[in-house]
């Protein structure tokens, strides 16, 4: 694929890169691709970024038909610049496509798209300790039509923002509310795919528990109401004794690279991991018998977030005494270093550009 | 509420009356206001139809957090316009803008603001038989943000399309696939709300079910599998013997203001109508029994459609020799004569402006 290169000539002032905050600037440029039905997707380019122009009877405002993708860039001690998983993070983009009806896109092109674009924008990458170069892939529907169909036109963009830390103390214990009263996705649904629509479902919830003190809320399954699913928009783990459990991709549940980094570090420390569905009542009994070591989100944003207090229908339990687990921490350490290029790649995880 | 008019000064070409497709042709003017934190909803306007400016990173594209409506407003032969039920529709927007977490609006500044920019574009309001001009307000999340919470910025906007009768040769009987793959929306989530995320999530059903020769699907509930819920993007009903069936609302269905409008005509004219949720299997069994007189979708678009034929795991049945049943025909003519003023309005459904 040729990509058509336009540079800025107005450069913005780069943010400190020590009190940087999470998706609010944006760098200098970012990618475009066009897609119309009968030519395919086409004319891809690297422009200054600034504001779209769009018809307000653009599908994407009013039927939601939009995907994206979230991954980071990092520059190594050396001065290399390396993706985490770019490969993964194509082809799940792909899975959100076809659920949503848009057109999948060559994932080599998409791979292409975003070192080309890191490249340009490489001055953005922030090289403070916890900080990288978030990148945002999406695809959203631009027929100017009020109907619901799918759309025959699509922009593929891409944009990037420097990001700190997510916790600026580092990692740290956070308090998460058991939801049993909204439901965020049902196999059959779209929850296994990154799309707007899951998003949006989940905002009350999260709205609702943090007015009760909570970070985030844990989701159960929608039919039963009873079997843990997500922490907020992350996949969840338990340890329990030197077992992990981890429920398992069946529909509603989004496939998550920090989640399949994470089984395949633990697996490779020899550590059991089982992706099971396990009950909200299993996990308070498993706390109950001090067999509950360890819980633990994974997601790209925070990579590891444990998780110090679960609240269950007025039972709110305290997991590892508030602290960070031995294993979260070893996968938190892991993972960012192989991130940054501080730990070697054994799993082929790092596409340098 | 004060509303600033700018008047175009480049009026459009306006379409063959006698040739409209449905949300193709937008009008002259738009209606926009503002939200922000703190100052509320602000800044009401009328501007020329044209392209909003929004940053790629804008919440809308990425998190779906968007809400609509859908009315339409008719000419009468004496010339007054009149709308069709506008206070349903900016009370539903509210109930749609509380679920996604969207600050609600001022429900009689909704009714002014359509009544002012229809009046503005009252020459686009098309006369000839079945027409009318659809009335598209929507609410989007403009934060320039890329990270998942409640924005802190909105636009409400209006746009106008002069639309033909959503069937051209009439209501005709349409085929319909009961969709048991996918799920449209389960209790606790988003079904009741009219958001982009419920109708992006129907996209792929759509789509196969065309593909398999059907119009549209029959929804069954996600959580069994079995309870009949929508057809399309519709509510459905049933004529069995002198009674009407159709699902009650129970936050997975949306509340359709037609629906509303159908039920209170049938009670109006003395027929049971039994708000009860009943299985797919009930319905072929009604049709076996030779029960089953007619079954038909409400929806503003298309008013009444009738459904000819219902295809279930490989058994096809055809209603009422795939005509149109008599309450259908029915209820078609006096919804459509009360919205254009051939027909008492004793429900006080208009709001003529």
């Amino acid at each position: 694929m040729e990509i058509r290169i336009t540079r800025t000539r107005n450069p913005k002032k780069k943010p400190d890169e020590n009190s940087l905050v999470f998706g609010h600037d944006f760098t200098d440029h970012m990618f475009i691709m066009n897609y119309t039905q009968g030519e395919g997707w086409h004319d891809p380019r690297v422009e200054p970024y600034g504001p779209l122009q769009l018809d307000p009877s653009t599908m994407v405002f009013h039927y939601a038909q939009e995907t994206f993708e979230g991954l980071k860039a990092y520059k190594t001690d050396s001065g290399d610049i390396q993706l985490f998983r770019a490969k993964d993070n194509a082809a799940r983009l792909n899975q959100s496509n076809e659920r949503m009806c848009i057109p999948t896109l060559d994932e080599e092109d998409v791979i292409q798209a975003i070192a080309t674009l890191v490249k340009v924008d490489q001055d953005w990458i922030p090289k403070a300790e916890g900080t990288s170069l978030y990148i945002r892939p999406f695809v959203i529907a631009t027929d100017p039509f009020v109907g619901v169909k799918a759309s025959s036109t699509y922009l593929f963009m891409i944009i990037l923002s420097p990001v700190g830390a997510y916790y600026k103390e580092g990692i740290s214990p956070v308090k998460i509310y058991v939801e049993d009263k909204y439901v965020r996705a049902v196999p059959g649904g779209i929850g296994f795919a990154k799309t707007g629509g899951n998003y949006a479902a989940s905002l009350m919830a999260q709205v609702e528990a943090g007015k009760k003190g909570y970070s985030q809320v844990l989701w159960l399954d929608g039919i039963e109401r009873k079997y843990v699913e997500e922490v907020g928009t992350s996949n969840v783990f338990c340890r329990v004794g030197n077992k992990i459990y981890t429920p398992p991709l069946q529909g509603s549940i989004l496939s998550g690279i920090t989640r399949d980094s994470a089984i395949k570090l633990l697996r490779s420390w020899d550590i059991e991991v089982i992706e099971e569905r396990f009950t909200i009542e299993q996990l308070f009994e498993w706390h109950r018998k001090g067999e509950l070591q360890e819980v633990f989100a994974t997601g790209t944003a925070a990579v590891i977030s444990p998780i110090g207090a679960l609240s269950w229908q007025d039972n709110e339990i305290t997991i590892n005494n508030n602290e960070i687990g031995q294993l979260s921490q070893r996968l938190y350490n892991s993972i960012t270093k192989i991130q940054n290029g501080q730990l070697e790649d054994s799993f082929s995880w790092i596409t340098s550009i």
